[in-house]
């Protein structure tokens, strides 16, 4: 007796043709066993009713509501409060991708930007654009203070980098609970402990209600003059005014930006042309295809198999 | 009864009053039983010609040749090819300042800049010239060979540093040895090997007339196309004109240069301006005064007991 034909699995994301061709190739590739079809293509059908489980990429929450029989979502990327903050998708288990290539990649992105902020690249380069010979005295990196705020997988792994190149990290998480290897604090009073001894602040916090605007006007006024900051974690953890009005003054040195409120980022926006603003198009870490199909076909194996989901999302906290 | 008076040691170098001043007191107090005064002081003086170590940064070759009773030189920087050049200095024993600390300091200049070569940043910062926001594919660092001239001190940890972070490095030498923990070639079969896989070309090496011009047209053809050079060693180990040919002709991506023929670089120099090149003041690794001088002293201070000089420079191949 053949077992009943398992329901497709539903694609959905604002991706361009190629992004979806590559997704589902390499979706299809790690489970062979599976039906994966785009969100266009199951609504065309037959089948969509039956679908139990979405991967999603960006998914436009119109789009992910139309599948009715949803189960759970699965995510392909890190950042899930796109799909927390419809109220009718916040009702389902969210699967959030934890791939240690991600955490690699970040901390790897760490590691470069605090490298470039510490060997002073953007002096530098200022120095080169007015053809000026201008060394700076050098400082050793145990003169350099790094505070982390964010103690997730890539919290820690970057942490591990920034030690072993001889900087001092000092990390916070927003609830309290230690973390193997690195020097931590948590709660209000540790953030202002933190933020007020790093020459060097890394925001690798994921988007809640509760990390909203947490990088504002009192906390930028916290640090050390001449201080940088670098945002790899979302746009909506800093208030920009704020920033701007810090990096204008003077107090603060530079903002590394790898992640902003509407991206991409408008070509109005002031970051753009600031000259202690660094602008990247939110490449720090990205999900490769290949890694993260891995990952979620181990998830999808281990749910057919037990049909028990892999760690959930808890949405009252935002991961 | 008094051991006999110890003779003065000579301070000699092209030094402003700030950078004199802060070698003699760190040297004085690295060396309390010892005199220590800058040439200008001893020429004016009756001790000059008891002289017999000079201490020397960037010296001038016509100050140094007063001092007619010198039995030796220790410079307080890595290269000395200056010295070497001077038919008369070049007759008597060089030491070179071989400084654990340099080594660190020129390992992480080599991990920052293969770094901002590795996560795309002279791109994103034309696209920033621009408002313009493009994400480039990400390369994870094993499909990125790194090729290093030069396996001394400062090779030896930079190529630790760059395996650490994942770049598949092989070294060259110029004379055959093998180097613990790193892959690694000489000669010239062993240079074209090295160079036609280098996707980041690292270059190293002391200024000898063994390696002056090493890096010209012939060996810039080598590379793979789109590959990037660093040029941490000194400016003479390359051609500028075939550097120039190949960053024009696109072959070459991109060309991080600290070390320039003529320092500091002439504002006429075509490298200010150049989209594909990143000028820096020669910035990678400079000796601190304080390490420099715990280094110089402990040279001296085993000079004094034993009789016998450090390791000195070979003036047939030039380190």
């Amino acid at each position: 007796m053949k077992p009943p034909a398992r329901e497709p699995i539903a694609l959905i994301g604002r991706l361009d043709a190629g992004e979806s061709a590559a997704w589902l190739s390499a979706l299809r590739a790690a489970m062979p066993d599976e039906t994966i079809e785009s969100a266009k293509a199951l609504l065309a059908g037959q089948t969509a009713a039956r679908v139990r489980l979405a991967i999603v990429a960006n998914p436009d929450p119109d789009e992910v509501r139309r599948f009715a029989g949803l189960q759970w979502i699965h995510s392909v990327w890190a950042g899930v409060e796109g799909l927390l903050a419809d109220p009718i998708l916040a009702a389902l288990p969210v699967v959030r991708l934890i791939d240690p290539e991600l955490a690699r990649t970040m901390a790897e992105a760490v590691l470069a930007w605090t490298l470039y902020l510490h060997r002073e690249m953007p002096a530098y380069r200022q120095a080169q654009q007015i053809s000026t010979w201008r060394p700076l005295p050098y400082r050793p990196p145990a003169s350099r203070r790094v505070g982390l705020l964010g103690t997730g997988e890539m919290g820690r792994r970057a942490a591990a980098s920034l030690t072993a190149a001889g900087f001092p990290v000092t990390g916070w998480r927003r609830r309290p609970g230690a973390v193997p290897g690195l020097d931590c604090r948590s709660g209000e009073a540790g953030l202002v402990e933190v933020v007020s001894r790093s020459d060097i602040l890394v925001v690798l916090l994921p988007l809640t209600p509760a990390t909203r605007h947490l990088v504002n006007r009192s906390l930028l006024a916290r640090l050390p003059a001449g201080a940088s900051l670098i945002n790899f974690g979302r746009g909506g953890l800093v208030n920009d005014d704020d920033l701007l009005a810090a990096l204008d003054s003077g107090r603060l040195d530079h903002a590394v930006l790898d992640v902003f409120e509407t991206e991409p980022l408008p070509a109005a926006s002031p970051f753009w042309q600031h000259p202690r603003v660094t602008v990247l198009p939110h490449i720090s870490a990205s999900s490769t295809v290949a890694t993260a199909a891995a990952i979620v076909a181990d998830n999808v194996r281990h749910w057919r198999e037990s049909g028990k989901l892999p760690l959930v999302v808890d949405p009252t906290i935002g991961y």
